[in-house]
């Protein structure tokens, strides 16, 4: 296993992150590299849907991590032993990454070689919603014990996400989750989310996910 | 129904967020009010908590709950369905309340005959868990399906809340979640923290939380 990288991230000083994150978001479409900002709520599988993921990534795309944390690297740690590539980012007790930390982050990975480079944002519905991070897509998961209500509540996290993974279905019997309901909340703030059902842990749907993420990634490194 | 009262909150100027909390904290002590600030990941069950220990509450303790969120109005609704006073609170896109917010909060609900407020704070582990609110107890929520490790990742909610409940215990069977394992973590960090477990959907556990709380409301208002 190959030793756990940790980064401490600089807060940001520049005044306009938008102008930033688009700056950002030019340079990694002219070096082939897909950049996906993924965020969800602290447990709800962001970690293991990316270990899901691997299987089916593998082989088929280079591909790398950069876990954000306030504190910890546990999940750098997963990540490498499952022979993924993975830095970890602290940000010193921010709740958010905005562009330059993301290049930050980036830069100190120093790995041109991959195809499609995840940061796992900090686990929070809502300052990374607020922050550009000059990704190509933002994907947000919602794991069903959190209920069907939470776009009601964190209604920006689902506006600034591309792709919506509502994850453990596994468990759906357990919890009283209306699908409907949720998607007719998430389509009226947000017509264009792809939305797609899986279970980290079974396995279940995660097929579909990794080929439109594969389809994404190849389309934009063209 | 009484009717939703939505109060929109403004930034505090303050500078020193810890002598207001103080200041705060004597206040409410003088007036026999007990603030209890609740935090918790998005969807760990806040709300079906407080509602599962109203059946304690009532006839024991007057009390009544400010719901603090981005958007939306469903807890107060919620909360006002089952006749407990309530009032919303708009934090207007920030992630946490100080304590000149919750001073806010508490003017505009203006109830001097409650011997409990529950502050319902943002479902966020990072921010809330930065300010002190000027409560007289923290209390957070993690809910197995979220997993055992959140202590590891957000030390800073698990050294400042004064008790730690582990909710949706009946669904512990189809989660991996090792108790013995975050009670070490959590211990290491905070040895007095008082640990309950319950399921706020069956009911299981919720007696002995609801009787600690009400002894420790007692004994503040004396």
């Amino acid at each position: 296993m190959s030793e756990i990288r940790l980064i401490e991230l600089k807060e940001s000083i520049l005044e306009d992150n938008d102008r930033d994150a688009q700056a950002l978001r030019s340079q990694l479409k002219e070096q082939k590299t897909f950049l996906l900002n993924l965020m969800s709520s602290p447990g709800s599988g962001k970690t293991s849907t990316l270990l899901a993921l691997n299987e089916y990534f593998r082989g088929n795309i280079r591909w790398g991590v950069m876990e954000a944390d306030i504190d910890s690297a546990v999940d750098a740690e997963t990540m490498l032993k499952a022979g993924i590539p993975s830095i970890q980012l602290h940000t010193g007790g921010m709740c958010h990454l905005d562009a330059d930390m993301t290049r930050q982050g980036i830069t100190a990975f120093d790995r041109h070689d991959l195809d499609l480079i995840v940061l796992e944002n900090i686990g929070n519905l809502v300052c990374p919603a607020e922050f550009d991070t000059g990704a190509a897509m933002n994907m947000t998961i919602l794991s069903v014990p959190e209920g069907d209500d939470k776009p009601v509540k964190y209604p920006l996290m689902y506006e600034v996400a591309d792709v919506l993974v509502v994850n453990k279905i596994d468990a759906m019997c357990v919890f009283d989750f209306d699908c409907e309901r949720m998607e007719k909340t998430v389509k009226k703030r947000n017509p264009d989310m792809k939305i797609f059902y899986i279970s980290a842990k079974t396995g279940e749907g995660v097929a579909a996910l990794a080929a439109y993420l594969i389809e994404q990634v190849k389309e934009h490194n063209q």
